[in-house]
């Protein structure tokens, strides 16, 4: 066979150059991306694309597209069609900085949505129809279904309710990969939804492969690159005391008898932290967890291969470069340990709920009363979106968040009266964490919980002053049940928009 | 039998007054009380307590509680035991003025919860222990089991949990209730939970009686008391308006296909703007509708007789005095269509999303982005809690919120530039409705957002000055994405406070 990894006759035969694939989008079009936090993104079709946007905008015709993905892709993506113009809406999550700064100059519109509703809002006729799928595969069964990538994302569905459909077979993502996913086709609308019978991370309920008609297949396109992924900065001391806070808890648990030994399947948000928090239980002498949650990375990898995580089910696999050299030489191990899943079922609420995860998720800020913004500098300004922690901290066992007491070198308070943009509500989360300490708000009232956050969270230098505003708005406020100045409430990020600093 | 409603032979000899029963609750406990949204609460013992709490504040000894319910209860409970200075901790939900007034006061510390969470984070050990119940109940069978009131709320978990139990038995509640409950016991802490089956709004999973050890039933209450509930106000034009844009909103997504002419099982939230919804879908010639709710109030057992609801299922029946005429003498037909059910399942997030309801809820306030305020005023003053509707909201098929545009006489506009507490954010509201008109904001970004919330549901007299808000907001904010003047975001509310009203 000259091309194993397009084992389908006729597909074999609609092989095309990228360039020719993307003739195949017109302005105007949504376009149903493959892609969640920079694995499994389609490598070629998009710049192509970008070129032919480039080349429109030069005659001075517009041309840009409803752009929907599984979550953040990468620059050959997202920064491609942002630069070039070609995205007049964007959802769900993103992180490419040319994408981020047209957004937040307003040139794009972009719906930050729970990345556990994408899909059935999709299948709702919420978000419009999807004209053209867009998806990288890691090979084509004789069949035509498709061998997934290293991320499932919303691949079923864009597959499922796309007119037509572009592949792209990346002959860099490892075949070994052939098998650990889990591709649950149970899904209905109501009112003919039934349960979705899944009881452990590692169940099987599917089938590895995502079907798709080979009819409405129009191009097929090869590429041959990596997912572009960074390398992780080594733990430093914040985040390794931000670890020891949250593990020294959860052995806290284990003692009152609240978590067994064992804790309950682990969800782990994204970035340098959560890696140290995993690196946490590692050296803490866990062993026997699992994972549901929605990307596996470098962190999660070392947990797998030592033995700490026996079981972790997520949508992605986002891993450095030499994470993938390690996942690649082991991938036996891997395949008996990992399974992934489309992230309507990563992220389902009626899973998140039933398995009992604990969430733990970075942030932007805290204010006193334990309300959470994920997104937001200033109220205004996104960074990257949601994502899935509104799937956990709402639905799981304990919502954990977890951010250093300060930013941009001490500037910025990450604790304040009140936080300028809430995305996950006092009624959500438990517990809060810096390197400061741990905040433990079960139970608590809103001013026992500001007790806590700023004696427990709140960096030194800027103690004082939160506890010099609760005690003013104790005194001062309307209502005491949630002591607030509102003239005063938000001033710190005034002050840090002013001047740089949130210092008085 | 002289003692019909108490057939159990052990327990009939452990009658006794009120008073008796509350020597049994000691100054310190967490009493775990049935009740929910006015229905099914204890009438003597809270008072009884009350009395001692009263003589031992004259004695100059502190005797106060934690204390737990469903929801919202009545004078007799929350009202007697706030006066008596008895309640140190109170969740969840709430709407007793005094007990209200002495939360704002910051004397008692009040946690607002999802009612769809209280029952699990008891189970968790996240609420500490129970030491007391005191539930009311239509009767005692011989075996001890309960024959639940007119509400079931967390009266399953106060009475597996607490180590002494107060049982008050209420002849005025209808002994028709018998076999109406539908009471699940096949929950499970995590990791041992399973799917819950039940795939319609009807459908009974469980038993029609309350369990429970009658060795921990200490004392056994005789009470003769209807539940207190004031009368609906028929709805006003301006509810009327309301309920006219949902439905037509409702018809809409019909043509286009989104909802079938049974629409999707509905959930409305309490008071005369969901009563007038409810109104309306009767008018509208809607037929064959479902609720999966957490209340049956007048509104809902009115679609339920005229067989435009074919099958509620709830945690309450909260009906006023005629209602409450109506129900008994027409209880063959509402035994075939009302189960109740705990609220850990009427309020199930599993469920919720499975069933995919329709979600309708009052609130206080929303903000131009779609952010909800369901409990706060000016940011520090509670009214009632959020109850269930984030339950719904976040996982429900369609999110609607529906408010009249204004308050106290024009003073408030409901809608803002940003609201001052956040209980349901942009991620999880899709739909405003006003009387002013609906705005849909499915698939928007937040500046798309803003344009349809002015334009379809500001009032008039407040229009102007939140197009004014946003445009300058987007000409002057520091990002683009959700336009905000930090300064100014909150100067409708603090006017309000210095002046009593918001206009400029």
């Amino acid at each position: 066979m000259t091309h194993p990894r397009i084992a389908h006759p006729g597909l074999a035969t609609r092989r095309v150059d990228a360039a020719q694939a993307a003739e195949w989008i017109q302005p105007g079009m949504a376009v149903g991306m493959s892609g969640f936090t920079g694995a499994g993104y389609p490598k070629a079709v998009p710049q192509a694309l970008a070129a032919r946007m480039e080349a429109a905008r030069e005659r001075g015709e517009p041309f840009a597209l409803r752009v929907l993905t599984g979550a953040s892709t990468a620059p050959e993506l997202d920064g491609a069609l942002a630069r070039a113009g070609g995205i007049d809406f964007r959802l769900p999550y993103q992180s490419d900085p040319e994408l981020r700064a047209r957004i937040n100059r307003g040139e794009i519109e972009y719906m930050d949505i729970h990345l556990g509703h994408v899909a059935q809002y999709a299948w709702f006729g919420f978000l419009g129809p999807i004209d053209v799928a867009v998806i990288e595969v890691a090979g084509i069964l004789p069949d035509g279904r498709l061998i997934p990538s290293t991320s499932v994302g919303n691949n079923k569905t864009w597959l499922d309710l796309a007119d037509k459909v572009i592949v792209e077979v990346n002959h860099c993502q490892p075949l070994g990969l052939d098998g650990m996913h889990d591709i649950y086709y149970g899904t209905a609308l109501p009112p003919a939804r039934r349960p979705i019978p899944l009881l452990q991370p590692g169940d099987r309920i599917g089938e590895p492969y995502l079907r798709v008609d080979p009819d409405r297949i129009v191009a097929v396109v090869e590429t041959n690159a990596p997912d572009r992924l960074g390398s992780f900065a080594p733990p430093d001391e914040t985040s390794k005391a931000i670890a020891a806070n949250l593990v020294e808890f959860f052995r806290h648990e284990i003692r009152a008898g609240r978590l067994s030994e064992q804790l309950l399947p682990l969800q782990s948000g994204v970035g340098n932290i959560a890696n140290a928090v995993l690196a946490g239980l590692q050296d803490g002498g866990f062993s026997g967890l699992t994972a549901f949650t929605e990307v596996i990375q470098d962190g999660m990898l070392d947990l797998i291969e030592s033995g700490v995580i026996t079981m972790a089910s997520a949508t992605a696999l986002s891993l450095s470069p030499p994470a993938v050299e390690r996942f690649v030489a082991n991938i036996g191990l891997f395949r008996e340990r990992i399974v992934l899943r489309p992230q309507e079922m990563s992220n389902h609420a009626e899973l998140v709920r039933r398995l009992g995860c604990i969430a733990m998720n970075g942030m932007v800020e805290a204010d006193i009363y334990g309300n959470v913004n994920s997104t937001h500098v200033a109220g205004s300004t996104i960074i990257n979106g949601i994502g899935g922690s509104g799937d956990f901290a709402r639905n799981g066992f304990l919502s954990c968040f977890v951010t250093p007491s300060t930013a941009k070198g001490g500037a910025i308070s990450t604790i304040v009266p009140m936080v300028s943009h809430v995305d996950h509500n006092e009624h959500d989360v438990d517990v809060i964490v810096t390197e400061q300490g741990l905040a433990d708000l079960r139970g608590m009232s809103p001013k026992q919980r500001a007790r806590a956050v700023i004696a427990n969270c709140a960096h030194p230098d800027y103690r004082d002053a939160l506890q010099d505003y609760f005690d003013r708005a104790l005194a001062g406020s309307a209502g005491r049940h949630t002591p607030h100045l509102l003239g005063e409430a938000l001033s710190w990020h005034q002050r840090y928009l002013d001047t740089g600093s949130m210092r008085g």
